[in-house]
């Protein structure tokens, strides 16, 4: 079981989310990442697709991919170098005046800006690669009042020189 | 047709994407944005929904949502505060100095972070609203060669003191 990664060009209609996430999920596939937004062509949306499986699943997937209405195209993003981020807000809530500092200097440690503070409630955003986000989370899994938001994961190939 | 945000928390199964959106699909609903992600209980995933739509579909929706298994909380965040925030990444192809300065210009003004530069290519990062995120690449059009991949709106409830 590898890590892959697809990018999908597609028609930005209603149904294109259910037809995608119903292929895969008829598969029983371990998708652990889909987002789609529209591209600069409101009339065609980016998917980025993470998910782990075999290769021959994986290959019959991508060539129903292809087929499939509504589908522009396929871009298996695998192995390839690309730049990878999802977003990920928290929101913290401190009974105590340690928690409220201890909230700020791990923002700090941890790349998250700080952007809503109402004396008692802290809200927190950042952009991060899905592997740290959930390092993150672990990290502030010792606040009992939590909520977590995350994004799943936008990528973009990315070739080092 | 009014702007609506829906919170949702989900086990962390396969076919729950596909069984939301499917329901969205065959309403004909106007899904504007669909983002998911695990929360601190592995086995709970947390999607934030933004859609257009009239009162009485909308009820509807929340109504079958409810009882759609593997669906844990519907949360409707319409009409409440809350803090909402895109992922967007702009990768851009210059053939020209002159693009170059103009990109890291604009990055500037858009609050965009420069997260890699080979010369030629540029690949930029950064949190805003969406329709803020629009309006970015409105802008960022007059280039000929850009990729842009967004990850749809993650939204979490924030009241103003």
């Amino acid at each position: 079981m590898k890590k892959r990664w697809l990018s999908l060009y597609v028609e930005n209609d209603t149904g294109i989310l259910a037809k995608v996430s119903g292929l895969f999920a008829g598969k029983g596939y371990n998708l652990e990442s889909l987002t789609v937004g529209p591209t600069q062509d409101q009339t065609i949306s980016r998917m980025t697709i993470s998910l782990l499986g075999d290769d021959i699943t994986f290959e019959q997937i991508k060539k129903q991919l292809n087929r499939m209405v509504g589908i522009i195209k396929v871009i298996d993003m695998t192995g390839i170098g690309i730049h990878s981020r999802e977003l990920l807000l928290i929101k913290v809530v401190c009974s105590k005046k340690e928690e409220v500092e201890e909230v700020f200097r791990m923002a700090h440690v941890y790349h998250m800006i700080v952007v809503e503070y109402n004396g008692t409630e802290i809200l927190l955003e950042g952009i991060h690669r899905d592997k740290q986000n959930q390092r993150i989370i672990d990290q502030f899994k010792r606040f009992k009042k939590i909520e977590i938001v995350r994004s799943g994961s936008a990528a973009v190939e990315w070739k080092e020189n």
